[in-house]
């Protein structure tokens, strides 16, 4: 385990993405979007895919210079063709778009195709809270996970993030996969030769499993809610619905056809639309109520939802958000960890670029 | 067990709320609201539920001549004051606001202050489907579900239903509790004299219970997810923004303060807003893509999901709106059963009200 700043591990993100190609404006947006995954303690989203986007770049699958457009747009809605660019610089662009919409339309919804992926959902929806707006963002992803009743992998984790603006309480901000766990704990477990606990995943054959590595057996990840009976459906039901918002809107593949993040693993065959998909929404406050009374009321709720009983063995009741920006406290004092993979991963590439940034060894 | 056709049980409906002073063409839309729960097989919305309307409108809880108005709008967004009235009548008024605006902005989303309960979901967000849109609705509902970590209630079931208009296949109509069960689902074990599988609900202090009649007893319904490891912070964050959504953005009484179903209950002391609160949505699927195009994406979706490879013990793989759209092929054929209870509970209003409907015994 090695310690890096994030002002540190964000120069060095930005070092990478200009020696792809990038802009300086887009290396520092993507340097952002992907280390706020680090420094919000989502591991599994940041520098640890630094050396899957370059991958990504050498198969040709990355535009770096992309020229985004919009293709079609209404008062509240677009669709935008992220002409195969970093998902990291295209779903801003986006959401900065849905913002703009709701200035003027009260509420404004984006869905992209062609594009990558974004890096975590959460950072994209906040952008709407200094806008006094509340922030939508999903994205569909690869097929990992098996609808409720089925063995084959037909779904991405396909999260979903919406970030709620408050004045004296610290902002609401969900931010998860439609699935009961993600993949990036399940890489936790097998570094720690851990199985996972009951009703996260299934094996190729459809049975039930607690192997961390079941995914790379051919197996799937379960919907949120694990089985039938525990609302598993609903899950699957989500799911879907990011899914439909992010490509059948769009024009992106969908389904088993999302395309893969492994670089190495070939492009699905017969791709019904183009690139990932993603959809964002912006909903100005003051669209439903005035700004004060709004800002009046989220803080009640929130004050009165801190203050629920706790259950035995639990001190408090967390708002969706407060993890992550008690990590984002933590990583800006002591810095961010990096496992070994990752921090080889890293030299590995400051080596290839000839950053330069690794001659001090962490 | 009584089976009654469903024209029959529409007119009694209807009789009733004629009964209880409502115009003849909101009793019409609020039985057609009502009753189609029983029709779509969730049974514990519908009839079961007629007296408890009866008895809401006894205690003063609901005006039935209602001035629905519109209290703020903005091009894609309003905010509507139900006057107190049905929510089996205030909500299609709002569903119908969102509908015209996603005519002219592309989108329409309108949050309802001072509603009561509106039926089942799914048949509002169904609205949009004629007018080749996707549509939205959720509502808040007095607190049964202990948010992640706490033993207190503070929740209600808080359902979302998103409604995704097909072609050649039919629609995708969810319609879900944000818990593992539904309460429904513990009254009818409560009948059986069963417990409830584990994970859906806990007692009094918080512990884990398999009791089906835990409510009854002060006990809690968990959120989608049953526990922390199983992503229970994720149904939590659903209730949450559900119940923002409707009644924080409206106006609308919130989290414990919601307005409860029983009459018999006291309403809760200094409640934050008015009445129950609902949001809709709709937005047109040509406000991202040419319609025929959409259309033809979307089927392609349905289709390739219901070929997806059943797991072990499983004939198929279903699509949200399934098994209520079996239901109704069922019901409309053989009628709508009532168990005896609900039977007893409709004779009794037929005598209270003079409508001479059951003379003939079912």
């Amino acid at each position: 385990m090695k310690h890096i700043s994030s002002k540190d591990l964000l120069d060095f993100a930005k070092n990478v993405f200009l020696k792809i190609g990038c802009t300086s404006q887009d290396a520092t947006l993507a340097a952002e979007v992907l280390i706020a995954a680090d420094r919000r303690g989502i591991d599994s989203h940041g520098a640890a895919r630094m050396s899957g986007y370059v991958r990504l770049w050498e198969a040709g699958r990355i535009n770096t210079r992309p020229s985004i457009k919009v293709i079609h747009e209404t008062p509240s809605t677009a669709v935008i063709d992220g002409d195969s660019g970093l998902g990291l610089v295209v779903a801003p662009y986006a959401m900065k778009m849905a913002i703009e919409k709701a200035k003027i339309a009260g509420t404004g919804w984006v869905s992209v195709q062609n594009s990558n992926h974004f890096g975590i959902a959460g950072i994209h929806a906040m952008m709407a809270l200094e806008n006094d707006m509340i922030g939508i963002a999903m994205t569909n992803a690869s097929a990992l996970v098996a609808p409720t009743f089925s063995m084959e992998r037909m779904l991405g984790t396909n999260p979903i993030a919406i970030a709620i603006p408050a004045k004296e309480q610290p902002a609401i901000v969900a931010d998860f996969a439609t699935t009961t766990a993600s993949n990036g704990k399940l890489e936790i477990l097998q570094r720690e030769n851990k199985s996972t606990p009951e009703g996260w995943v299934q094996d190729e054959a459809g049975n039930a499993s607690t192997d961390a590595a079941e995914l790379k057996k051919g197996g799937s990840l379960l919907p949120l809610g694990s089985d039938k009976i525990h609302g598993s459906h609903k899950g699957y039901a989500l799911g879907s619905i990011v899914d439909i918002f992010s490509a059948v809107l769009s024009g992106a593949s969908y389904g088993p056809w999302v395309p893969p993040f492994p670089a190495y693993v070939p492009m699905p065959e017969n791709m019904p639309g183009k690139g990932l998909g993603h959809f964002f929404g912006a909903m100005r406050v003051d669209a439903f109520r005035p700004k004060e009374t709004y800002y009046h009321h989220i803080d009640h709720w929130i004050k009165r939802m801190r203050e629920a009983k706790p259950a035995p063995g639990y001190d408090k009741v967390l708002i969706p958000g407060d993890p992550e920006r008690a990590m984002e406290k933590i990583t800006e004092t002591v810095g961010i960890s990096l496992n070994d993979k990752v921090y080889e991963d890293l030299k590995e590439l400051d080596k290839k670029f000839s950053i330069h940034f690794f001659k001090k060894d962490l």
